[in-house]
């Protein structure tokens, strides 16, 4: 463990992280998520939720201001226009963690597939809940 | 995830456990435990307890009943006859789940590192709970 | 071997079928079978016949029953609307095993081996009777 | 399948065989037996019996004649001198198959152990039933 | 060496023939083919004559009996018609060692390396004889 | 760069870090030792001077609190009981930014390189000032 | 370290400079640039300034004068036709330190992306001011 | 070294040379060819003229007599049909060592160096003259 | 293949035989002799003798004139004064084809064992006489 | 190439001299020395004198002035004490270029060996002269 980062970034994904650059972008991916057969790279968070690991996320990643769509989520299928509960959550997260303020926005399912096979990396979690899967992009830290 | 596997188990440490045979020895090491400096093989689980990933394993894994210490914790420093919280809670873990009965035994402390250096291998947690290190070795499954 | 999981799952195989997601599909494939020239990922079972196999990976994987589609087998050249007797095998064997019922379909033969390209892996068994060979498609476990 | 060969000889047992030269040995290990972390070399064969490796093993390998024990099992831990039943059946499938005859010697276990470190490879087979480890010691072929 | 198997089938030929499966393609190439940067997988029998590899690889490979081109080899660029000696050698064994009777077909020379890229693997031999290549596709082995 | 951590802790110095555990020695090396040689483990801060590493490493690294000796430096060999400048500058930084107050010891030469040995891991940095190394033991983080 | 040349060369750095030939460019990135996502080589100088690394690459390696733009940086998005300051600085080190004169040109910023992604190599420092990234392009050594 | 052998056919250089077949091209490149981001395999002669090498080369090497072009050089971009001082001399090597007389052709630069990137290996030497680069393709050893 | 060069020495044949340098030494192999356990590098010649191997090494490598034994095979078990029929061939091909004369020595089983395990490298043959096993040790090119 | 640094000086070794560090030692090795079976880090110079190479390799590399013995040759075998024609133009060259004056020092032959495998590499020259070896010790650049 290290001083004041939070516990649950493990030694490659603090790696990840620190290695990306301005427009790099990170999946956070539920445990049914096809990552390894998706990812440019991959790493695993078993047993934690998507919530935990965004958190921790965004506590060391500048989130990108230079573009409208920083953080993204799945629509979906049934219903596009609505929202499911977890990115709620997600949202509210972003609102208290992030250095920068966003509003989530969506893609098709089959998009969101196709964006996550050209991110940087993904993170597999545990999370069970329904469409607990959202991408972040990385923006940068102010001299 | 799979039917009826605890989903803590990831695939790296199901293919460990799976490849292990009778003898073989897992130690499940707290946050703060060398990990990677003492194992001959090393598997993370970051972010979860100790209690949880020896519940997750002793679940699939059968307990050695050939010796009669089969389950090993480190002694306190200061009281080796002394039992820390969290070992009477690994007892628990082994009464309710394990395929054979054990009574957790302990070492010395550098005992404990010397052990761990010769298991097969070793899952780092996040457990951040003192003494919150365990050895469990693997039995057989009878025929 | 572990507890309660069939030991002709090697490690290898619980390892793939772990770290499969939702989607992904799995080549059950007969001895004579190109698996290495096709397969992306390869295992081997020498010496068990295909429906073993199949019986074995159902019991941990979910099927995928957001498609009508799940379970895939190759049509007889000569007779494209015939059932080969494996294939009845591999019907019963989903009834009796799958999380989901799934009436399997098929493809040409050579729709088939494409299919196999692209699958998440290939396992290579020793199954001798014709038209031995099933593609599963993976499915979630429910929360 | 190759024409004449044994098909559960998979790619790389063939190849471990072909590569031995005389005085290599190979372990034929049970389902228990810790092979990953005492074999020098390792492939597996789950699922198969230990008594259908033997055989298959010795269709294409001759024994070693120039020593008395080219064939070692494991003593019974509780009674030295007797001779569990598997080791009759290894006893006939030498008999059958071997191109020189062997009496089966054995070893106490732990110097089984030890001569299976020094070993060329270690095949782990699915084997469930008691002491079903043998050795072997490969021979010449007459020119 | 091993038992009834011809000793010029080496450790990686052996598992290069034992992993290949129906219809994939194998090149026994003569001393001067430009095997390195043509083939998928290379292995190498220096020395020896294109007739003794095809001799030996044919005592243990099913020829494909489901096509009418199982054996391929180059035409005389100055008389595509003709038929240089040593196919006629090819031809003969063949004859004497395969499982099912094979007429051999001919490519013209670029064909034929452009068929050869998408062999399974390329066996560079010694022959020195000229249009001393041939390539020649695995059966099945029937149950 | 990430968010409230020092940017000069590279991916691979930030995996090192993250990865010790409570014991593990990290040695930050000037520009002329010979750390390819000596460290288990590499990574390297061209340019930078050791006090800078220093203090960007204890920014986040735990110190030993267990051990009287958690910071060492290599005595100067005319004069071991002297103290030169840049090991006053060390002590300065730990009294700033260290988590737990340290006094810092010294080596001999020849007893630092071989600690330097079993450390583990290497930090190169440009540091030009004579006897400009230290050794930092990891800390754990209190619950 | 070696004599007259600059430490802040790394054994990486000087190993790609001396590899890369006629027409082959470097990329000397800021720490915000997706240098891993894009670069074909990578490597890094963390903590250390562009114009430190500019100046110290063009003490040993040549500038092309084959072509009118050896050195590129990126335009301003918001005004193509500015000149940003590091820029300005960018140029005083060529007109020092480069074996021949050369006027900066620029890029669009994605333009300057696909440039980089053609590079021999990316240097990714710990440049922090705004558009602190220039491609240099590795001329000859007059015989 | 080896009898016989020119003793600057260093064991990769050799290696290579041994592996090509009829047809394959080497590229023996000057000191500021942009050899390691143009080769498919790259070896170096640092410090040795391209004459020597191409002298030493053609002692081992047949070239190839199928084609009329077998030994190709860059044309000086100033004046195509102009022969450079270097070039004369690697004629002169041909007419002297070469198993078959050929009269190198020339190649304009960017097609030279697209030609370049389809060959088998690249030799970089250390040659300081200009235009002192050549392509030679191997021919067959007559049996 | 090359010109003036055994095509039996296979690329990495002489690869091995231009990096050894004075002192190193070859062992052929007969095709019963455990090179794999045995070598620190391996590199074969199925289906060649010996004999034929020894004589294209030596065309290429000096022997060793510098200490008496440069050549060493293996004493007969039964009667180690005795000379097996190919140690007379080698003695004939030494006689005439080596750069300077030797008088093969010998060694007893298992010195020969040993002697081999720090061997520069083993090349296993396709022999199939007894005793056929030769050390070679390489000498200097005189200047 | 680059500016002002002598060219023999490869890729490689440019890379090898900066990652040593004080007291490392490098071995310059004639084209007879088993430079592949002795080295821990192995790089070659081939067709080039051991004279040139040393003479390059201290334009760059420092000379340890802290020891008494930075240089060291090997002893004639036939007399001691006598000095090979090669070692006085060592001695010449480190006159002039060395930034340190040194008197080579000597080692009887195999402690010449000893030494050479503890170095941290060799470079492999195309040396022809006899005792055409020698060791020299890298210091440190004064701040």
């Amino acid at each position: 463990m290290l001083r004041d980062i939070d516990p649950i970034l493990s030694p490659d994904l603090l790696h990840i992280l620190r290695a990306m650059g301005h427009g790099d972008e990170l999946v956070i991916a539920d445990a049914n998520f096809p990552a390894t057969s998706t990812g440019q790279r991959i790493t695993r968070l078993d047993g934690l939720e998507a919530t935990q690991v965004l958190q921790a996320v965004l506590s060391v990643m500048p989130l990108d201001n230079f573009v409208s769509d920083p953080a993204l989520t799945m629509q979906m299928v049934e219903d596009p226009s609505a929202t499911p509960p977890i990115v709620l959550m997600f949202q509210d997260i972003i609102n208290d963690v992030a250095d920068h303020p966003a509003q989530i926005q969506s893609l098709e399912r089959f998009a969101f597939y196709q964006r996550a096979k050209s991110a940087f990396a993904v993170v597999q979690t545990g999370e069970q809940r329904l469409y607990g899967n959202i991408i972040v992009k990385k923006g940068v830290v102010a001299p």
